[in-house]
């Protein structure tokens, strides 16, 4: 028998902000129209997933009606920072692929499996045999290396730091003396509510030479990017709100 | 007076292909229609942006003439491997944006200033305060990242390998028992006539345990992703041909 198609479907950024992202402003019409003929889902959550086929829906119809559409959550274990050390198998999660439907992966905002959990899915639509096909949507790091100014042909994505504060800070000198040494921009994220604190460590334990960025509410109105060497963070009184999602990076 | 905005915008992963991708599969409408607006480019290449947007012109008329848009070139020494350590300053590209006009930095596949030149640019445009906005469009890292299955939480991208065979095979070794040390995906790019020739230096080097991908000719017709252990590399008789553009992907 013939087995689906594993698409990787990205979502807007938007998700847990009060405005919501036009689709035609982060997706390509390719990758609506593939959505919009999916019945078969992975997703991290499923009234989230309803949300979002939704605003599909409003661009180009369901082919099948929201009520009848299959939506498998990942397991709480596959979820953030656990995806690649779990012992979860994917595979149980893509019989309906192996039964000849195209299925969807998708996360709450951006790629799938990227900074998010999924991996294991892949990995098990590679072992089954099923085709994996990658659709072009936002990847809020890429967007903010691209607007940060660092070094976007050598860099690192190490997720979120350490929540103890001691061991926060150990590990930002650690990351700020390899990104100076290395020349490796350094990128993580943190829970937007800890984001005005990861501020303040920031620039309490970097260099004064290092650069700083901050992308805040990529893709919303509200969308700011600052990039600076600390010293000149350090001088500014005024320091930005940090609500929506950030991600920070740091380098030269 | 006002300064302009630059704007970051992708570009499709077909270039140098003989198939060129729709720019609705890969671009949002919305990144199509700020390139119809602007006027004062930079870019790596003037041609092959004049390519661009006469395929951007097709979907959203241009709204100043081809023949009227001003473009001036990244030079050569910020070029490939080259704008973070070169003493290029790119304050001098943007002196149209400094008197008003907003402007677009383009290189000449996906995301600019990523594995490609041009963050030399957006370091001036911060530096002058001028408004940086990343438009959403294609990243073959991220595409090749979520469809390989590896660690999308932790991940490095290394750019290019060295060229002489002992010091590639010596970067690959320590690659590999880095990634598998740190769990951190590790991606690197090669350039295509020499893709064939790493496949097989990565089959040569790489521990039987470690996982490799290969994503070649993303969002073209010819797209092949190949997720496997290295032990089932090697035992596959038959090799992917890795004419197109790749990303390779070593982890776990």
């Amino acid at each position: 028998m013939h087995t689906g198609t594993l698409y990787l479907v990205p979502t807007p950024l938007d998700f847990g902000c009060t405005h919501q992202t036009p689709l035609l402003e982060c997706l390509p019409q390719k990758t609506i129209d593939i959505a919009a003929t999916l019945s078969h889902w992975v997703c991290e959550n499923a009234k989230s997933h309803r949300a979002f086929l939704k605003r599909i829906h409003e661009l180009s119809p369901l082919q099948t009606p929201l009520q009848s559409q299959v939506m498998v959550e990942l397991p709480r274990e596959a979820h953030k920072k656990g995806d690649h050390q779990g012992a979860f198998n994917g595979k149980e999660l893509l019989q309906m692929a192996m039964q000849g439907h195209d299925m969807g992966l998708v996360c709450e905002a951006g790629m799938p499996a990227i900074a998010d959990p999924g991996s294991s899915v892949v990995r098990a639509a590679h072992a089954l045999g099923i085709r994996v096909r990658s659709l072009v949507g936002p990847s809020s790091l890429m967007l903010a290396l691209a607007s940060s100014g660092m070094n976007g042909q050598n860099f690192s994505f190490v997720g979120y730091l350490p929540q103890a504060q001691e061991a926060k800070l150990e590990r930002l000198r650690y990351l700020d003396q390899w990104a100076r040494k290395s020349l490796q921009t350094q990128i993580f994220i943190e829970t937007p509510y800890r984001n005005q604190s990861m501020l303040e460590s920031l620039l309490q334990t970097l260099s004064a030479q290092t650069r700083l960025a901050v992308a805040c509410g990529l893709g919303l109105p509200s969308e700011r990017i600052e990039s600076h060497l600390v010293q000149v963070w350090r001088e500014r009184s005024i320091k930005p709100e940090l609500k929506d999602p950030c991600i920070f990076l740091l380098g030269t």
